[in-house]
């Protein structure tokens, strides 16, 4: 039986993982710590868990950590970077799905989260965690960073076109528009029910951390630095992210809207965890709530010339937590979608 | 392979049955139809669905549902009580997830709904699938009518008091407050998001068709005919069922918060779908979202000398879909719990 | 021009009070007080009060506090007890919107609010400040103590039946549903969107603070001390507050459809904020959103021979600013619906 | 005293209109009419106005509406254009908050509304509604044509910009993000609260109506015709409208942060509905709910040496209904601002 440890369970990616890992048979959940809940029952906590997991949050430095095969880090970002060098040496293999280990760039890392690096040596090793990009990798790893949940949904819908090299990267725009959820399950006005509901806004208008790790990201597909402004929106619901993706054609290229479902069509035919809509058909977020999808369409409108594409994913499963236990599946070679064949809960 | 059928599957509680049905491996999905939609992919209509379920919409007399196993009817009152004739003649066992056998009294079915019962035949022989109360004749019924939202909540969160004659039932309340997708997905004005989000307002406030199936299910277990008051709230969420039940202690009689609390744990101990919350903890429906669970409590209100029972579930789970896949479980002799494990979704 | 103060503006009651107050020509706000935010700019901290109110911040013990006819306390409990006796000694009079001054029991206020009244000897003079019962002594008073949201609701509700002797006290019950702004304007997990959106739970179980308030006024109409269960419920909205009341018709009493509402039209007939809704037409939380009204429907439901009355509110304005600019008015003598003719925002 | 109509006033714009005419004591509301409704209360309909408008819808061919001063239109699009020519006739004036006179291209008109124009020949003389560009034509006209939500919002966004030449109109885009009374009040499942709510989608993607509206609106105020791509999403929220505008800018051209902020500055300083914010400050939706204003931002994304604008109004108030009523107080030489002075409605 493979053995699972998760570090900052209180969280809401923290209380996804659990939802996600609950109820399989071929793993099992050891220990979950928290610092300030320690001792607590973890579904005193979150009573959507009783029946389903009895165990009580642990110290963040429990000793059973050590044991796991596996330890997620649902923490914000600064603790996995002390604790995972020595996790490893314990031969435990680690997915963080913090931002600890996402920028290979350290320096820029440090500028963006304000903080030194305390394990910069692990950076060139650990393996940037999008599957569907770096499958061979993350079956080997023993460190993987998780990607961020904007990320998630900005690479995977503008990759096929900067690999095939259609779009003037010079003139990109992710209007992205995020549920609360993305915010964590932390005290903050800003996120009260009262402030939060009934509205939407922009934030991050003059940059934002998630901005650097899309555009490592973007960089690595297309032939030139692009130039990105990525602009998040905190939208009036819990969960969800649909990003609306803009990109210009490219001098001198023809593009239909055949030749940009085909191209999406033959780049995904293979994943299963993204899903192309038919032509006409456009994503909204409900539709992938709870599930690991990513549901895309790619639009050519004519009379601009330009490229739209519509990304939408549940901000905690595919842009976080299910993208882990994705992630988990590969690293453990058992089939990717174990445990994560749940149907979007709509309405 | 056990084969199952969907009549009417295009409202809110057939998209949920196909979503708990999808991806069972030990039955199958045959037929679905829809009379408005008929020849459109059932995932056409519902894009959560995809990569889950490959059927197009059958016509409402799709003979194919004569070979199935067992049929579930989705559909408004009135439907059923139409076609279930023919299909028990063939065989099939039928789950009907409408009002048209609920009352066993003809008379007062047809008072509330308005129309002449075209079927009292088989009312007699229809068993009231409420698993907790009819477990044994659910497992033996060829036709089993699964009961109401507000009647399931309402139902489980009194009955223990009842048959413990502990209460006055001349003085019952049930002010239950249920979200908008227990309306149905049908065009009208009163359930926008513009008119039914940020209020709430009861309904039905001189009658309402749940209240004779809760009185025909209470008066059962009482020893005398109750006297309730079912007042519904339109509440602005999503999914949801809170059933706020008010009793007063019978004159003569002693109970304690310990008692009461006894009382629950005992009535409910091999329930799998009833979960007694501890004392001190109290419902609230996100912890049941999307999951088959009815979390309780039981308070004594020492200063008043009355009980206040809490019952929340999810509308179109355990009170609807969920209940009908548990009766479905029991009536093939399959694990009770079989495809009935998810975790409810937080946040 | 009358000088107006306001201490504690930050939060949802003080911003309510800002909104009703800023566009009036009768009066003048002078200084608005803030602990955390004294010289920030008011409309910085409320954008929606840009071009409306140009203040800073002044501190709490501000001295232009001294120089206002009337300053308002929109402070949690235990505030204004202290600074209130120096105020009215100036000649200051005093709206308070928090606790400190609704009990005239003391160890009863003590007891619930967990703390030393700083301030006893104010308490017998001190007016509670419901207009529809207290007109007169607001007046006259020097100190009102605006009620609370719930037990304005409860209380405009119930008080005919009570003054009318029609129904038996022993078995009331009030069953209350409160918007998240009611939990006011501060960091608390519990009132995050990602918690308590899409989900409805009862909260005070037990008992709630609102309790001995509502006890008190109720008592004051009815013949003998009333035996009150008061449930409140975090319902998934912004603002607004129902109250479905309960109560058994007195033996011996009759009571019809007709009779209530003949009681109910009398009762309220001046009442320039209070809505006796048709019979037949019950209200929901929207439509007075944003307004000083409070609608009202009282029903018969003769099969039960139990009276229930549905009062709606926005917990923001009737229920706390609107009212108190109510008092205000009556209290300076000026129209009672001086600056309270908003009409309710819908959709 | 000015005698007012309102056509169609059964929608969300129609009591959004009533209630900003309710009060005042300039005008007069003499008839309000409906097809649907005559005979009604208006009251019945939209319980939030009793109190405040005691009339009945009448006939939509009311002769009462002659003999007005002002009548609007809040009908579907393809109803003013019938009955506005007699109205004329009549000397009546007319705003029309409907799309029949926004277009003055009347070919392009009747593709994008698939409905032949009945009348042409009043289009030349139909003024666009947008005060902060028309003010002295509105003053004058008979007829005006009250522009549609997004457009008001991305027009009032990009005009400086474009009047200041600064910008490459080839990439503009629109990304814009609409609660769902923009749909209006009319029974769909689409719009249902089981639908709409905790979801973003992106909706008339490869074409939206209110586009060509936008780029007239924009060339005018460009030296050469705009490349726009305009794309609405639907948003769970009942009221607002933000759009985010992009636009690189223009090569051999500098800008700064300070150097526009200045800009918008000196374009919208004697607007009294334009509220630019201090640098730093961004526009949330709610914090223009129920108010006639326009809060922008202007932001210089330098690394991108790309324009950002955020634009935030009620799409019903100044996207409708309130800038219907500031038309109209110019036509009459009222102070503009009459009957707008409302604050926010926050929380």
């Amino acid at each position: 039986m493979i053995r699972i440890g998760v570090v900052g369970a209180t969280g809401y990616t923290g209380v996804e993982l659990l939802r996600l890992l609950a109820n399989r048979s071929d793993v099992r959940l050891e220990v979950v710590t928290s610092r300030e809940r320690q001792g607590t029952l973890v579904n005193e906590l979150f009573p959507s868990l009783r029946g389903h997991i009895d165990l009580e949050f642990a110290a963040p430095d429990s000793p059973a950590l050590g044991d796991c095969d596996i330890v997620f880090f649902a923490t914000p970002h600064g603790v996995a970077m002390e604790t995972v060098p020595e996790l490893l040496d314990r031969g435990v293999r680690v997915i963080d799905l913090s931002a600890d280990f996402r920028l290979q760039d350290i320096a820029l890392w440090e500028r963006w989260y304000k903080t030194t690096h305390r394990c910069p040596q692990l950076v060139p090793e650990a393996v940037y965690g999008l599957p569907e990009v770096n499958r061979e990798q993350i079956g080997q790893a023993r460190l993987v960073a998780a990607p961020g949940c904007y990320p998630t949904a900005i690479q995977l819908g503008y990759i096929p076109l900067l690999r095939a090299g259609l779009v003037d990267v010079s003139q990109l725009i992710a209007d992205a528009k995020s549920g609360v959820s993305g915010a964590g399950r932390k005290a903050a006005i800003d996120y009260l029910a009262g402030e939060a509901t009934e509205s939407i806004k922009a934030y991050g208008v003059t940059g934002h951390r998630h901005g650097p790790e899309i555009e490592q990201g973007l960089n690595r597909h297309s032939g030139q630095p692009v130039n990105l402004i990525f602009m998040p929106h905190l939208t009036p619901m819990i969960r969800g992210i649909l990003a609306t993706l803009y990109a210009p054609v490219k001098a001198g290229t023809e593009v239909t809207a055949e030749s940009l479902q085909a191209l999406y069509q033959d780049s995904y035919a293979n994943e299963p965890f993204v899903d192309l809509l038919p032509q006409g058909e456009y994503p909204a977020t409900r539709n992938v709530r709870g599930a690991n999808t990513c549901q895309i369409s790619v639009v050519h409108r004519a009379e601009n010339n330009r490229v739209v594409v519509l990304s939408a994913i549940d901000n905690l499963v595919k842009g976080a937590s299910g993208q882990a236990v994705q992630i988990m599946n590969i690293m453990l070679g058992l089939p990717e979608t174990s445990g994560l064949d749940q149907v979007a809960l709509v309405p």
